[in-house]
């Protein structure tokens, strides 16, 4: 096993050349494109590491997960579904024309920006602050850490240069999708995506998900069952931005990736995963990441089809 | 002509009941959907007036062609040109989506909103509010008024409500389209479209375009002749929404409309023609000013083709 | 497990009314739309059946899988997946705009129209009528079938009708994305569409895959086990039209349908499954297969999530 | 004036180095970039020439005026627009998107390569054969010639090669805008667009329009008064593709392109005019006919704004 791993991350470390950091956040354009690390934890919450395994990132999308699954908690899922779809779409993450295209009466699903918009905006709280609180808390809860923090700058960056997002809030608003204040929700937004986790963080949430919903850690349940196995379906049909579907057939894992360079792996029954790689392949997804996805997918067996 | 006139405002106040108010900005739908008011001025300033011609309403769309004009003096042809285009779209005046399918450097006219949101951001002025003034004293000047008002209500309710338009403003941001505050972009827009002018008005527009600039009543050149060339030709592909090309067949005179329910005419050497009535039909053109511009043209042999 | 699938063919049976025969294939709008079959078939061969388990109807869209299978026996997954993707996509499946808003170099993937004609022009052989008998054959070998017919009347049904198809094809022929003659490929398409089959067929076809190739009647490898994993995990990010996504989450299970009112359903491990019932949802999907497939999977914790 | 024509065409000269021949149909690949003609015809009949005047050229798009001329003779122009809309559209002449995205009954203007089929599908003829030899005749009664020829060797490359056309036809029958066979209006459509003329031909059509259906050389009526302000006005709004905006500002004069290089105009009350220069620009239009006819319109005040 351990060489199974120590193989993996030199094969991910291959190919970090071939990627960039991502730019259209300044502050994350500070990444060093040559780290690569992983950790990987079975449901017992025993851990395997390597490389930059502790080095702390934002988690960016890898937070579409944390928010849906308390949106599910806090309003069941029939509830979180009459606002967000679940299909997967071909369409980039930003995408803003299939609103106008198809007038749906709600986001394609919650992997995509506009999607994890509206779960956002879902989480019950008497304010934004009292809000943003329950996310960190609810991070806090899944990684079994004491506190969760965000990353204050990359936030503010967010914050300034986020107009894409921005505009697809304003276009939900105007079509009635979403509700309140749109920079209320913005802000949460832009808050959760520069909350800061490392790999043994993102894989313990993985390994919640993975045991369906018991912590490792703890063993006590932290998410209702039915909640885990719906957020690794959409994972597995959405999670890899609109790289899905070729990251179904060469891996095979339900995961979730972020543009800091984290991917959230959930083998069902098997392990939380967490992978960490600033240099991002085309799509937006961590290049040594799914490198390194594969080639465990495939030497310890972990597909689900 | 007097027999003439009352002929085609009697057509006009006939279809008046298959129209509807605007809704969309909440202060439009109090408009009253049988008013009909038409004002003819010949080059010399001489008006011939029937129904409500007296009676203000908001300008809206009909602004557009204002803050063009005063662009153009302000920055010339050549400038305003490079960041606005002068296609006509067979797309909605407030869509979206060609920003996202064909990435545009500029916006394809300035008679959709994004185009006059961008038009606007470019007239000369060092703060919000001396931009506002210059465009309320220019407006002035061409309709030879001494003060030129906003409907401050209808200004706030757009203000509030107009979250497409703020989606629009804020994509166009993200693409590097829009340059300074979205917001105090917005807020201008919102306020030139708030601008109240009656028929005689815009009848006075018409006449200082048709006469390429010199104003009917002080005989003084107020626009450059290209400019009001320029203009007219775009007001002909572009001033009726997505049905400017029926308009141009069915009438042929360069024309402005905006869902307060008034439409500018300019007759090249001939008139200004202001019509005004708030019953629209399905693509946001005043039914009954569509109904009087196409008897007149008819009558008067107007058409420019 | 006997009064499970009862139960299961009886919430199916129940749900028949609110759907509705395919009609634009007129052949098609002859189906009888409270016809409900069911067979569930282990890796070993055993079955179980309910309702009109026997009942042949064309397996149109549910053929895409067993091209895509012979394709990828043919060519092998390099070479088929150099000329079409994997991604699914949120269109219809009909659907032509992506080609000209993205100018893809190869269709979304094969489970869409565009996708499997690429794929069905890749087959092997060297005149149409040998590609034909070879899909015909592999289909046999498949089901463990002696010989597989197609439905004369409904091929030419789609042949006369089938025009949206045949833009799809001059469009992928304009761009290059096709290669060889239109209509010979639109001719191979459509036979296979009218492929027959009963719900004992395709659910052989699933327990094929579910075996990872070994048939379960032979016990012998008709298909490599790369091949099945692949077609699986296309089956479930893209086999349920745009539906995929919420029936992943619903079920779980790895599945196609087609508009003749047959799905075909593969537990990985487990079962093969063919249901049939020709009143289809407004996607497209049979109905009363969704509503089966639903129930089965929560009563026999079918899932693979 | 003839010091003004010999410059206009100087100044054409100048910029065909520039554009680059149409090679999307092999056959216009072989088009003599540097060749640039002139003919301008008065209303009596009289006319000036210059250069490569008499060459003869395949007229393409611009018979999409004739057509438009014969269709509204032969039904009428209620029932001609019953089938075809007027509108401008921001899309490129070959687009389908907009038919999926919209789904209109109609397409949206005569100018469009799915406009014009659908009205070359309405010409009067119980036969292909009698069809084509309309449309035939009906050229020849426009340009005065004896006869008509289309060139064999371009019609046969465009039928071979024309599958976005052959898509375009195949959706709109799939959606029932197109009746009859496809393929039929197919081959009319590629044989009109590979009908042959030259300058003073296109003078002489546009003459026609000028002066509003008499023809300038036998002073007699060819086509109705009504039919020729149509053309003219949506030859303004939509004749020069997507460049059809800005070529009404630049140049103000009703004008129909087409690939092989031919620009008709036809400036009301005055002049039939003709340019042909192969070499075209980014939008398809003659680079050297659009610079002559901007210079024309400036130096003989040609502009109707």
């Amino acid at each position: 096993m351990e060489k199974i791993l120590a193989q993996a991350v030199l094969k991910g470390q291959e190919v970090t050349k071939d990627g960039h950091v991502a730019t259209y956040i300044p502050e994350l354009a500070k990444g060093n494109p040559s780290d690569v690390g992983l950790c990987l934890m079975d449901l017992d919450g025993n851990v395997q590491v390597k490389g930059s395994f502790d080095k702390l990132f934002t988690m960016q999308s890898i937070t579409k997960v944390i928010t849906l699954l308390l949106a599910l908690e806090d309003l069941g899922q029939e509830e979180v579904f009459r606002h967000v779809h679940m299909e997967p779409t071909g369409d980039p993450f930003n995408s803003i024309m299939s609103f106008e295209v198809k007038n749906p009466e709600k986001p394609f699903n919650p992997m995509i920006n506009a999607g994890a918009m509206v779960v956002t905006s879902l989480i019950h709280g008497d304010s934004k602050e009292e809000k943003i609180k329950r996310i960190l808390d609810f991070t806090s809860l899944l990684t079994g850490k004491e506190k969760t923090f965000f990353d204050q700058e990359v936030y503010l960056s967010e914050k300034e240069t986020g107009h894409r997002n921005r505009s697809l809030g304003y276009f939900m608003k105007s079509t009635g999708i979403m509700k309140g204040e749109v920079e209320d929700t913005l802000d949460l937004y832009f808050m959760q995506c520069a909350m800061l986790g490392n790999c043994v963080d993102i894989a313990t949430i993985g390994a919640v998900l993975s045991s369906n919903g018991i912590h490792p850690l703890t063993k006590e349940r932290v998410i209702k069952k039915e909640h885990a196995r719906i957020v690794k379906t959409i994972m597995t049909t959405c999670g890899m931005y609109d790289a899905s579907g070729e990251f179904a057939v060469s891996c095979g894992i339900p995961a979730k990736s972020g543009v800091g360079g984290g991917v959230l792996g959930a083998v069902p029954g098997r392990y939380g995963i967490g992978v960490f790689g600033p240099a991002l392949d085309a799509k937006g997804n961590s290049i040594a990441g799914i490198k390194i996805l594969e080639k465990l997918s495939k030497d310890l067996d972990l597909t689900i089809f």
